[in-house]
């Protein structure tokens, strides 16, 4: 499926997605293969575990607390409201990036100090 | 928070990355492609246009405005230092993302429509 960016008045020539635009699209649809199950279109508790233990499965094993699903849960539910939307999910990915990009450059240090 | 691809005490059994772990995995290589060319490990104006003429072609060129990455650049160098870092850069992916998500969500109704 070929990522269409806002504000296209006319469909762009068919070119190969870059790797950026196949990673932004593997978030949109790997968020809706859980999500919209339901039809609703957001992660309720079990979907949320069912995506974490499928996609996330390291970092999840990585968690000593039994709970971190829960607590991952209570902390993108911005509003409350049970559920989570793609912008709660999103949120999670960047934490999750931003943490391994630190990893990948004291990697990529320690690679050129040898 | 603790993912596997950061540095593990002990390595996990080797395992294919999950679609969502790819998909992290790209943000960080694709930033960096730009980002390190000059050792600094973050991007300049120079690496940012680089970057969204390489990755983000067709947003690109669906934006009308040719100072377009001037204004995205000063949107992202969110501590003014001229350089935008990974985690200014993965505000510029989310925005994107989110933007594209709607327009994913309403791809979908109008096909449960037909």
């Amino acid at each position: 499926m070929y990522l269409y960016f806002v504000s296209q008045s006319k469909p762009a020539p068919a070119t190969m997605p870059s790797e950026l635009e196949t990673a932004m699209e593997s978030l949109i649809t790997v968020f809706h293969r859980y999500a919209s199950k339901d039809g609703k279109g957001t992660l309720n508790r079990r979907e949320l575990r069912e995506l974490m233990e499928n996609e996330l499965s390291t970092f999840l094993k990585s968690q000593k607390d039994p709970a971190a699903v829960d607590k991952i849960m209570k902390d993108l539910d911005a509003n409350g409201d049970g559920q989570v939307d793609f912008e709660e999910f999103v949120s999670l990915v960047v934490g999750l990036s931003i943490a391994c990009e630190q990893c990948y450059q004291l990697h990529m240090k320690k690679q050129t100090k040898k």
